[in-house]
């Protein structure tokens, strides 16, 4: 390896020490940290951000950058890690570190008042940290790209690289189509029967289950953990620390079941990156995109979490942990229970049909939001009529309403959409996985996903960012993006369920 | 306030982010890390350690001081800053960031390895680095004081400013004699009764007493909190963000309980310091001094929280909350065995007479290790005898031998000697708090500490280092440290005990 190479990993790695030591700061802020110190909190993780930026666009990293590309002997990994660091490079050299400590400092505010804000149902105290994050989240767009009129595309392209507003939109027309057309059959049939799963199970229980379900999937705990929050989470301190949050509902214990399996779906993804010794720690190592990292969430969540050979397994388990509350009925109904499919006010616990509804709600909002056609003020209103007219609902309070989800409190907006592309990405690995994996099923019933998750691992997770997202999928599944995997899925998961 | 006055406040304010959010990396560490994890924890310490040292020496500052010391016209408090943020520059300068980052990479290895050695009762697994820490802190003995022969007394300079082997030896060989005295006196009594405190009471039941205890001193909860550690610590992450570590014996829950309030002593300690809003985050908001600091956790410990008026308010909340371990047991019974004098094996759970015993073990065997005439194979050895000249015990393992303290693992040599002088503080500042504050324990056997707490904020916390400890101890309580006001309260307190 040439010493320009050395040097240049040799700074990413210190800008990657800042990125997993300002997450150790945020994950206390979320976990554990004394309400009155969010004041000096914002203040530490503003001075983190900024030295993270500062590594991240030092002049000396420029210079690197010219000498290795003007090398035409470089391993295709050396080129893919080039590739990844002159993207980033040039992206970060924009923006201003004014408005990236800024960022920073006001996000930890924000957090902490969206916190409170939700707690007391009152949008009210939320609103004016929305503004700023609004305006500061249009003013990094404008800084990645000076003059733009489409501000909300410079988002989406942090999280999904090339995506557009457009392009997302179209998508989404189509899902909408396909998951009503879904919605309509379910519905022409009788409803499953699923208020047993809001029968009283302690928080102590539901962390006994979630710990179980950390093992089934295999969570390593040497190089991780999970805590609780009010929203949950994962997140990377560490290369070998990747740690997991959930939210212990004692009136309706499927909550913390299914976000642990989903957060753990991330971990696995976080854990198993890996694109050689020598690249531990620099960007290459970063997850493809967020859509992939949704992908492998929403797989592990539903196409495994929620399918009856995962519960063939793990029920007996589960029943006995649930401190009676599920004595009286059979595995068959319990799979039902959990599967049911019926419009609801919260993302994290919707259906597999409805949650894309959710998701196409949110991007609406979040794209006017930032091209100033809605006024933070009208959010409630707007995020009320979007529920009923998406899933027909009327939304009793902000809190189960605008303040439900914690990504626009943390100036994440264009994050939203990678939740339903992860869906599709899902279902098509999931396809793919099922033709190399003979017996995949049966596996999974006898209780054992090692073959699953050491598939996912070398295909999906090793290579960090070695190929954009487009690449991977192709590379992994033999074919570009096709949506068709996930609403196949869908429809003969459904049939089954439904009898339709 | 002058400019150059204003930026050197800045300045040392970025300093002191620093200090904090390594404080976090460090008790996040302890409480909640995972084990794999401690490689990229000890690279993230060595950053922040490094840009702390950076920020504490940068040429800019000596500009500051020289252009302020000049200056005839500066307030009191202004002059005691400049005093602090001299000393502080002339010591930091001296060490080379070298050394300070590789202390800081050493000691997280060496405190992770600490745990696992006493878990496994395993001294050859901590020896190598205790190695690496002693030969460290020579360095940093020689970097400090370049060509002493007294490295030791480099290091004390550190925890107590001024202080030295000599010194502290002759203090402790006074102490030494006076405890023997008083032990005589106690060991020509009949023994007291305490076999009911290794009772067994769960985790989750101390716990709740650790929480009662909180309350009962006046812990801010909304400025820390409450964590569970292999050795009991208070830490500050934050102004507003100081937090303690207690740890459960559920066949010995004394230890939890004086640990808690132990370490609530020097939690009140820094929630009180607070020289003026301008030096907020400043050294001038540091504490005095170690032993200043062992000071309060150990008055509130012993002085107060051993004492019979604490216990007649307490007793029966503590009663109720002992899952029944306390039923058989009256007040009288009760205030006796946790002031059984008698000696044991671990210094944090030993009484108040023979405590000083193990502080001077500790201060004969670090002093040794550090001069280099006693090599760390041998420290096991010399460790036990040292019990068997002092306390006439025979050690039978290292686990609750010389593995059983954190210090050393965390490379501070120096420190032990604190608690004894702290003890002479505490003693001190009470017969002054007392002799001022009328009916003193007729409040807190009522159960209102809000006027010692006020008075020790006012006094001995407010100040932070405006005062050396020995201009501290004349001011607050119009005269030098005297060891009498120790000895007096040790011999009134067991007289009513004993009975002698």
């Amino acid at each position: 390896m040439r010493d320009e190479m050395r040097r240049l990993i040799e700074l990413d790695r210190e800008r990657t020490l800042f990125t997993h030591i300002g997450a150790i700061l945020g994950w206390d802020q979320e976990t554990y940290m004394p309400e009155k110190a969010i004041e000096e909190r914002a203040e530490q993780l503003a001075l983190i951000e900024g030295y993270t930026h500062e590594k991240a666009v030092l002049p000396e990293i420029r210079d690197l950058l010219a000498a290795l590309e003007a090398d035409a002997g470089l391993s295709e990994t050396e080129k893919a890690y080039l590739r990844v660091a002159r993207r980033e490079f040039d992206r970060e050299i924009k923006l201003p570190s004014t408005l990236v400590t800024e960022l920073a400092r006001r996000t930890s505010l924000s957090q902490a008042a969206w916190v409170q804000a939700r707690k007391e149902n009152d949008f009210g105290k939320f609103a004016p940290h929305l503004q700023t994050m609004v305006d500061l989240n249009r003013e990094m767009a404008q800084a990645l790209r000076p003059g733009t009129e489409q501000p909300y595309d410079a988002l989406l392209d942090l999280y999904e690289i090339g995506s557009t507003e457009d392009g997302v939109a179209a998508v989404f027309a189509d899902m909408e189509r396909e998951l009503v057309k879904i919605l309509v059959k379910i519905e022409s049939r009788p409803p499953v029967e699923d208020a047993f799963l809001r029968r009283k199970v302690s928080a102590a229980a539901q962390a006994r289950m979630s710990d179980y379900f950390m093992g089934a999937i295999g969570f390593d705990r040497g190089r991780g953990r999970l805590d609780t929050t009010a929203h949950p989470f994962t997140t990377t301190l560490g290369r070998d620390d990747i740690r997991i949050t959930t939210r212990y509902l004692e009136d309706y214990f499927p909550s913390s079941v299914f976000s642990t399996i989903h957060e753990g779906g991330h971990a696995l993804y976080e854990m198993g990156i890996d694109p050689g010794a020598e690249f531990r720690n620099t960007r290459l190592a970063d997850a493809a995109s967020m859509a992939i990292h949704e992908s492998q969430s929403r797989l592990w969540e539903n196409i495994i979490g929620r399918s009856a050979p995962f519960w063939r397994k793990h029920y007996p388990s589960i029943k006995a942990m649930a401190e009676g509350a599920l004595d009286d009925i059979g595995q068959e109904a319990f799979l039902k229970g959990v599967n049911k499919v019926e419009p609801s006010l919260i993302r994290t616990e919707a259906d597999e049909v409805t949650y894309g509804l959710h998701v196409i709600a949110r991007f609406d909002l979040e794209a006017a939001l930032i091209s100033g056609s809605l006024a933070v003020a009208d959010l409630p209103e707007a995020w009320n009529k979007k529920m009923k007219d998406l899933l027909g609902l009327d939304v009793p309070n902000d809190a189960v309403g605008c303040l439900q989800d914690i990504h626009w409190s943390m100036g994440s907006f264009g994050y939203f959409p990678s939740y339903a592309l992860g869906n599709l990405y899902a279902a098509q690995f999931w396809d793919a996985m099922k033709a190399e994996l003979p017996g995949l099923e049966d596996m999974i019933a006898a209780g054992d996903v090692s073959q699953a998750r050491a598939w996912l691992a070398a295909k999906v997770h090793k290579p960090g960012t070695s190929y954009l997202p487009e690449e991977l999928v192709q590379k992994v599944t033999g074919a570009p993006l096709d949506a068709s995997h996930f609403t196949r899925y869908l429809d003969e998961k459904y049939a089954a369920i439904y009898g339709y």
